[in-house]
């Protein structure tokens, strides 16, 4: 017997997708499947035919069809349901959508425990990081430190809520942003660990130590994390998880078991490292 | 006309690996071959039946393997090469062999300017970290380090060079035991950038400030390099480029194309960045 092939597209190598590829593929080795990695920019992804796309996967022999990609809606999808080719989507950035089997983490409860654990250590001027406005995950995020601020009391400034692109100049920009306020932040709550990283580096070159003087908490707990100096408290989300639901999902669709859900969530943790302290 | 699928195999997926895989489906994508990635320990690697697996990879008609793992000798690949199916193996541990195709770094001479950096700062008193004692790259970094020190009339001192897994915890230890030496090192050049992590974090833990107590010169320029507080000086490998050019490796192959060397290393170069400083 021949073993499966799924198909793991990702519309690109970052930090983030690498943890999320080692649980399929972790996963693929202890389940007999084989998986083929492939690398499409969202732009080309979004012109791609999707009939050809799928005639060409049932001809190869693929069995299913990871995503890991900005966006996937339901008409998208149609053409690889239509021929029996399960498609899950990992963590899409735009909204769930029926019809479009996904896989994330609790990002608004993370989004709220980042928060807590700050006003926890007695901050209070505590501003946000998040990524592109329009992302459904960025969005759990932010109304979780919300929620949070509510809950506990505490005003959000004005200008202590700024976007970006998750990545590490978002970060960069925004401490220096925050930096010229009347009342700056004294801790900060940054939507992934990239734009940590650039809060860090901001902070490190205008010599403003942290945790002393500014508390940081991150996002996604991947590899930097545990290798940035101080290290980076933040909150884990269990991609390799993900990763390993995500495959399981398929074998599933595949054995034609029906879903509880089209979407599940998995659980997010706070990872208590060096990057926060007592306020002052 | 089908895809050629060719197989990537890893003993892990770590930042190392990662970096070569990027390479390797980027370029698949380019030239519209299809890869499949799958991680195999090395202990499971060594035991496994070579006949079995080559037969494995002729019956799913794969066309080619492509291999970073520890240590690969010409008798292991007989059994691929005798049904044409190419193997090219990435920067092996072990020393390369006639028969065994590879691509890796000019090891030497990047430990080699590695060293003449932290010379030409004014160091005198500088440490070698390195990877497991029978491995040939982390040896030819070995070399390159004593090449550097003996051209410019420096002394290794007693002590002054350590030897471990590439790993954090290699470079947190090796700290420790330097500054417990009656002529503690003011430079360190780590053998890898994980090793020079561990170094970084050892620092911190004692306020040690880098770079104005203590120089560190990593090796690979992976990911992590460029996150670190300070970020890292260290030797670039191409660990993108060698993955291409295992990869464009194995197509020559397949077409029938004869090689100039069973072994090509691609140069190395060092990235200056914050973890260096003139000694004061």
């Amino acid at each position: 017997v021949q073993p499966a092939i799924i198909d793991l597209v990702c519309d690109n190598l970052g930090a983030y997708s690498v943890e999320i590829l080692r649980g399929v593929i972790g996963f693929a080795t202890d389940i007999g499947v084989e998986v083929v990695v492939s690398t499409v920019p969202s732009a080309t992804l979004r012109a791609r035919n999707r009939e050809d796309w799928a005639d060409r996967l049932t001809e190869t022999g693929r069995r299913g069809l990871i995503l890991v990609v900005e966006e996937v809606t339901a008409v998208q999808t149609q053409a690889f349901r239509s021929r029996g080719i399960p498609v899950v989507v990992i963590d899409p950035l735009g909204p769930t959508q029926h019809g479009v089997v996904s896989v994330g983490a609790t990002n608004w409860a993370g989004g709220k425990a980042a928060t807590d654990h700050l006003v926890g250590l007695g901050h209070e001027r505590i501003a946000f990081i998040g990524g592109p406005e329009n992302s459904e995950c960025s969005q759990a995020r932010l109304h979780g430190y919300l929620a949070s601020m509510m809950t506990n009391d505490l005003p959000v400034h004005d200008g202590y809520i700024t976007h970006g692109h998750f990545e590490e100049s978002t970060g960069f920009r925004a401490l220096g942003q925050y930096l010229a306020l009347p009342h700056p932040p004294t801790a900060i709550f940054a939507g992934s660990d990239e734009t940590a990283m650039g809060v860090l580096n901001q902070a490190a070159m205008r010599g403003i130590r942290v945790p002393e003087d500014l508390s940081i908490v991150g996002f996604d707990n991947t590899y930097v994390a545990g290798q940035s100096t101080p290290k980076l408290t933040t909150v884990s989300q269990p991609l390799h998880d993900m990763g390993r639901t995500a495959l399981r999902t398929v074998m599933r669709l595949l054995a034609g078991e029906s879903l509880d859900s089209d979407h599940v969530e998995l659980a997010t943790r706070l990872v208590v490292r060096n990057s926060t302290a007592r306020l002052a």
